[in-house]
């Protein structure tokens, strides 16, 4: 079967800088402080010196299942920010932490601190719920990152190791156990790990647990009968929580555990790119489709159910009470950027840029301390951001997306080089053998004019593939100063020519306030709108606003203004205009009026980006804002 | 310390006859259909039986700490129902039953099923969890019923020596347990026992749990100690779940579970009426306060939380999930009820309408053998009536409130006959000594006109006391036949002259269909209105609709018509008018669009009573629905 398409590679995050507004200070305040803040939150919580595996029975804070993924996801981190920001310190940290995963492989290659001290005989005995694979798939992440970062080989040699010892106890061969991880994400990895060492047998491994999963006979009964539980007694009930109800080449719903869901997805996206497998794609498309028809938020974040961390049922997306775990928009971008990279579809990139604009950055705090592990689209007032969880996944996956910011950019393939995203930077890429550099000048997402400008030893031909994205409704584009046009391919402006150096294209994308409805079978958002500009989503917080932001009517004639505040919340473009709210005089004491009585009356609201809410005073916010017609 | 007045007496249901339109066929239904039905269900399950002690260890289904309070509930709906209508099959089972009850007594007295057969020792040794003096206050209710309803003292005499028994158990003197229940009933059940017996003990008792509740040392720390148990590892966590955080005298905020609370202030109205305790009304009325500012759903449901079945903060009231326990309505009538007698103010008999009209018949289908547990204000479509529940409180609640319901219409006081609620039929009443029958002709809920004629052996001066309902904009009265005019003292029109027999009064209540808005703090409701004509809220039903009914958008200058449908639900007033829905063409796959492509299309919506929802064909419901101004 012939490769579905994976034409398309991103460009490496070491071969992009960003030098924009939006996202460079974040990566600043990421390096300089969330990484800090979660070595140390790691250090702190014996997540680091778990691995010297000195813990005895009888000790406090035995090393836990899977806590040694956020050092694993700290080391992925550092390795994307020593690649574009070099610095010893960290190089020096990093590579002692990377000592301590050596020490602690044991001879068999086997990698795991809880199993190895706490539960020294139980290996492999609940992969149902005991995430071992996913910890190694962590730690493959960083090995390759940490590799591809520093030349450094030491964190790759000893998870070589240990994936090949994964492989000597999982797969299809006779006497080989027939299971896989509750917690997908080793899927990826291996993917990951075959592209940097070139061994196919790792590639074989990680589709191994793709086309096992959800079989019959179900390992997880299986393996539980073996442990002397009663499979029926599995605390998640189903095994859709876990992707696994149902063998995946034959789902079409988006189910369970969203951040699982995601990392399985994106695993699946990759191995239908690199074997050509077009069921699997087709699978994924079919997940696709569902996602984005009936179960994706206005602001990227997926899941919205906290009793299983992530989904329900089709339309069901409640604002308060939204889950939208941090890590499962991050894992969104990663399947949507797979998705992007086989289908070259601008789609999975709008989809993209909605998470990495909105539900993603609203899971750190501006000063890069504090984060939300749940993102709900309104509030109370009482949902705020915390300096660290027990279960902690969420701080260091933001700190390694942050890091790795400039892959999502840009592609190159046959003939062809595209731009997803609209970033301030510079970028170097190699089409069809020749090197390119791509000059990024925008102050996207605050405005939509965007000036690229080409460098290239010698003129080159090659098809300019520019995102006109989802949001927009009219674009222009202009080279060397002429307007120029060019056919849109599946939502790609397409400029074919051939190129000299310096040749400028400019496009510009209008960018208006745009008012947004959501389904009518979404519940909670009937008769309502949200506000959204560009790619940023927008909320009303508590401090902007003297009427309550909840009680806020928005009429569909109100003209809205988008106004550059540089001085606020680091520098956003603020949208304010007239609008209603209940008069307080009206009401008193009552609960209840009769609808006549229950007078509005004018006011002035100013809408900021929902990404950066709870940076000020708590208060309450909201992304739905009654409409009146 | 005066009594604060408590002038008001209800005139008991075997004083009343209904005859309407509205409760007369669902009284009907409740006698042939729920009360067997309940009867049978408490036998299958073996709640009757629990009473014959013959339960040993290793026998399947132990008699329950608090199930059988369900028979006892039944008994009382039994008792109420013979009253009004003789049935010597009824009567036969019901001594049966209570014969088992006088079996199961111990010999001092006490009297639960649980603590005799499958914890002997045991006995008052968890006042927090485990409802023994709960169970007591329902046994005690329906003895007095009984006993008022039939004369026989059986019953009563068995309860009479439990409560004996209760007060040598606890109590604030020397030796005594200074407990209380955790789920508070016994408090109003021994102020009923008082008012039946006479005797001042219960009195005194019912009071003596009033003020004991919440005060330190907290009874509930040293019982758990006593236990062996760890005082914090309580499952409800705070004592506020049962109002035993602070002394009931000092509480001013409704809290906890929704049941228990509307119990407990039931009692204590009751114990501050009796008593003259200024402090404990006060603290009533500071409870009402709370209630009915933040806390009441239109239907009159309480407790929007299914976590604790009770109160959260001020102003939460979601749809969908509200809890809204049917016995919580019950509980709410019961406290409105009595406020409503001490303080003569309609407005507690303005919710005490709202709760009877609306979240208390919702309750329970139209055939009599469904129930809901759970009464929210909008469902998807999953929500619907059971047969049975495990914990099977509400159904004989519902039995019991529908069979006494005459009690809850009028009231005598001294020089004055109140009518609170307009129901078609006949009551018998003693005003300063001189017995007068009142008799109301109306089509109430479905009509404002009320036609009430009084007939008396001689002439009398006396104030008639006509509720005007807090939803009445426009009154007009006639008296035979020509205007009369009169005062209005806290709510009821006061027409005060020497009545002569034949006497006819005619009272007119506008009842338009009104647009209701709640407050602005309560965010489900933001922008929307809910439809209610006289005291009946309607919602949209899913059946009725071939748009979605929860995308419905209602103009608000919709002109909706009110039209009586006699067919349709057993008969009913239905409401009809054209509203806006989403054109499903305008959405095709999308999940979201701009504002201005979420075009609405015309449809006509109808309205029915809220109370009747889920009894067709299943689908979602919404009783709040966007407007547009």
């Amino acid at each position: 079967m012939k490769a579905p398409s994976a034409e398309l590679r991103p460009l490496a995050w070491k071969d992009v800088t960003i030098e924009d507004r939006f996202w460079a200070p974040r990566q600043k305040t990421n390096r300089e402080v969330t990484m800090p803040h979660v070595y140390r939150m790691c250090k702190e919580t014996g997540r680091i010196d778990a691995l010297r595996l000195q813990w005895k029975a009888g000790d406090p804070n035995p090393p836990h299942i899977f806590r040694e993924s956020d050092v694993g996801k700290w080391v992925e981190a550092a390795a994307y920010s020593l690649a574009t920001h070099p610095d010893d310190q960290l190089d020096k940290l990093a590579d002692e932490v990377i000592d301590l995963f050596a020490g602690a492989q044991q001879g068999d290659g086997y990698l795991n601190a809880h199993y190895t001290v706490v539960e020294p005989g139980r290996r492999w005995t609940n992969l149902r719920d005991c995430h071992e694979l996913y910890c190694a798939g962590h730690l493959i992440e960083a090995a390759v990152a940490h590799f591809q970062a520093t030349g450094k080989r030491k964190l790759l040699d000893v998870l070589c190791r240990y994936a090949d010892h994964i492989d000597s106890v999982f797969g299809p061969e006779e006497g080989k156990k027939r299971g896989y991880c509750g917690h997908e994400e080793i899927e990826l990895a291996l993917v990951k790990l075959y592209r940097a060492t070139g061994n196919g047998r790792y590639l074989k491994l990680g589709k191994y647990f793709i086309d096992e999963r959800g079989r019959q006979p179900h390992y997880y009964d299986l393996e539980a009968a073996q442990r002397g539980d009663d499979p029926k007694r599995y605390s998640a009930k189903d095994y859709s929580y876990s992707q696994a109800h149902i063998p995946l080449r034959q789902q079409s719903e988006v189910v369970g555990h969203a951040v699982r869901a995601f990392y399985c997805y994106s695993g699946m996206a990759d191995i239908a790119a690199l074997t050509g497998d077009a069921e699997l794609l087709s699978a994924c498309k079919r997940l696709w489709k569902d996602l984005t028809r009936h179960k994706l938020y206005i602001t990227g974040g997926i899941g919205p159910s906290k009793h299983n961390e992530g989904f329900t049922e089709q339309y069901d997306l409640p604002n308060q009470s939204a889950y939208a775990e941090t890590c499962a928009a991050i894992a969104l971008v990663f399947f949507a950027h797979r998705m992007l990279q086989v289908e070259a579809d601008a789609r999975y990139a709008d989809v993209m840029e909605q998470a990495l604009y909105n539900g993603v950055p609203s899971g750190v705090s501006l000063d890069g301390a504090k984060f939300f592990y749940v993102n709900p689209l309104a509030s109370a007032g009482g949902h705020h951001r915390q300096d660290w969880f027990g279960c902690a996944c969420c701080p260091p996956n933001v700190a390694r997306l942050l890091a790795s910011l400039g892959s999502y950019v840009y592609s190159a393939a046959p003939g062809a080089a595209y731009v997803h995203l609209y970033v301030a930077g510079k970028a170097t890429a190699t089409v069809d053998g020749q090197e390119l550099t791509l000059l990024q000048e925008t102050d996207y997402p605050w405005d939509g004019d965007v000036k690229i400008t080409l460098r290239l030893p010698r003129a080159a031909k090659l098809d300019l593939m520019l995102r006109v994205p989802g949001w927009c409704r009219q674009h222009k584009a202009t080279l060397n100063g002429k307007p120029v046009a060019g056919a849109i391919a599946k939502g790609y402006l397409r400029l074919r020519r051939e190129w000299k150096d310096g040749d400028v294209v400019k496009l510009s994308l209008a960018m208006p306030v745009e008012r947004v409805a959501a389904h009518p079978s979404v519940a909670d958002d009937v008769g309502k709108v949200a506000l959204q500009r560009g790619p940023i989503v927008y909320c009303l917080e508590q401090c902007d606003s003297a009427a309550p932001v909840r009680s806020v009517v928005l009429p569909d004639k109100a003209k809205l203004t988008a106004r550059r505040n540089g001085r606020k919340l680091g520098g956003i473009v603020e949208i304010t205009g007239p609008a209603l709210a209940p008069a307080p005089k009206a009401w008193k004491s009552a609960l209840y009026l009769r609808a006549d009585q229950a007078r509005l009356r004018p006011v002035t609201i100013k809408a900021v980006p929902y990404c950066l809410w709870d940076n000020r005073r708590p208060g309450a916010m909201t992304v739905w804002l009654a409409r009146t017609r």
